[in-house]
């Protein structure tokens, strides 16, 4: 790794053409590049990304698209949470050196007529509950590969169906990026911390946590032996639902050989909240181990 | 431009990590990469190609994939025409300093998930007559770019409509791309030349040029001053009836302000050829333009 650019200020860009030049520069001076891609309305989560991407690479650019592509017609994309001046100084603070703050006409100066689609292999969830979100997840976020050129580019385990499809576009269109995977940050009751929880009432910001003390219910569940899906998907839903102001939208534990993943989805309120949690579980009994030695 | 690099031997490469880190230098030393993306089979239109990137840019990469996502299942990916030997010592001598020749397994170890598909404004003719083909196009092209990181990429005209969808992914994913289109190059009959050419028996060959000679009959219908697309689309597919060995796909005129486009697709015995041309027009006629001064 190259010594660190220690820059003054953060550099704004509000340009494909002004960034890319940017970047093209450190390129051309053999720094590395990491890229988080955001919405903005930055939060501890993100800024984690900030600092773990200020530590592995020489130059951090951090981008800022609330992405029209990846909402549904009856989405939150008009309200969705705006704050460029908390965002600008909490970015450099985190150690971002360069801000992309693109308009809309700038990153979609037509309507596009080239998009990037993932067939996500297991039934994602998200998938089905917000038909072309991932698909204008996986868009942008070539997109955004295509003219920051990063050698790494780092995402929230949070949105766990996300980081699958940017894995998959990495691997099958040969990007030659690293993604770098975050694990969630939480508030102190648990909840993950998203842009979203910005819509809570302070009623809803207390009813919240349940997604979370749902997937430790499952996780529970799950070490104390117990290995039928629906049974532990179903003592997840059932705790989501002693919250009635909390709607839940799916709650499903998908089986895996060394861990299992659970995953939550529920409306509070205007939100739509989601939540995942991994939990490693025993690949085989312990004899069958003994007996192939 | 750096002054070009001399090769004794042009580089042929297998894997994708090889053809990478060899481009990976030529790029960290400041050279400009040209790709001249390829199914193989070359053929003087190819190597035009090859040239033009010579010229334009520090160093050529030309890459052979026969690629099956932009095949259908009825069509000729099994037989299309492979000469190794031949295209190694053609490239080279026009000008080509790598050859990246991977297999199917190098570019696709699994079934890929991620895809990238392009809507064609204008009711593709190819789209319409060859579903899925354009999108199998546009998504190794996409990989090429990723994997690659060229300057410029270079296709010729006469694959008009992959040429439109390369240049609508450049635009809508901001490839840092410079898309450069060549000429057609025709056999002294009229023929475009095509790797499809090879399928051609002897009389086939002798009836192919009735597609060339189809477009230059719209033509000239155009230059007598018709402005009926029917028509003149009807002269095209009329003059391709003459031949009783082809079979026609469609013959189409598209209006546009400054120049026309005609577009011919046949069957000659087992090869389907296509075939293009534009054709300048007066925008409007001269008393309009008298009437401006």
């Amino acid at each position: 790794m190259l010594p660190r650019t220690t820059f003054e200020f953060m550099e704004l860009h509000g340009t494909v053409d002004g960034f890319r030049a940017a970047l093209d520069g450190e390129r051309c001076s053999g720094r590395t590049i990491g890229l988080v891609p955001t919405m903005g309305a930055l939060h501890d989560g993100h800024l984690s990304l900030v600092r773990r991407a200020a530590k592995e690479c020489d130059v951090v650019a951090t981008t800022i698209f609330v992405n029209p592509l990846q909402f549904g017609p009856d989405e939150d994309l008009e309200r969705y949470p705006r704050d460029l001046e908390g965002d600008r100084s909490a970015a450099e603070a985190a150690g971002s050196d360069y801000l992309f703050v693109p308009s809309e006409r700038e990153m979609y100066p037509r309507e596009p007529k080239a998009h990037v689609t993932v067939t996500t292999t297991e039934d994602g969830l998200e998938a089905a509950s917000r038909p072309g979100h991932l698909d204008g997840v996986a868009t942008v976020v070539t997109k955004l590969f295509a003219l920051t050129g990063p050698c790494r580019a780092y995402f929230g385990e949070k949105d766990h169906e996300q980081l699958e499809v940017v894995r998959a576009l990495v691997t099958d269109l040969s990007f030659p990026v690293e993604v770098v995977s975050c694990p969630t940050v939480r508030a102190p009751d648990g909840l993950a911390l998203s842009s979203r929880n910005a819509y809570l009432t302070a009623d809803e910001r207390h009813a919240a946590p349940v997604l979370y003390r749902a997937l430790e219910a499952g996780q529970a569940c799950l070490e104390s032996g117990e290995r039928d899906p629906t049974v532990v998907s179903r003592v997840m839903s059932d705790l989501v639902g002693t919250e009635p102001s909390v709607r839940l939208v799916y709650a499903e534990a998908r089986p895996g050989d060394v861990e299992w993943r659970l995953f939550v989805a529920a409306h509070v309120g205007v939100a739509r909240l989601i939540d995942t949690l991994a939990v490693p579980v025993c690949a085989a009994p312990v004899d069958t181990v003994t007996a192939g030695r």
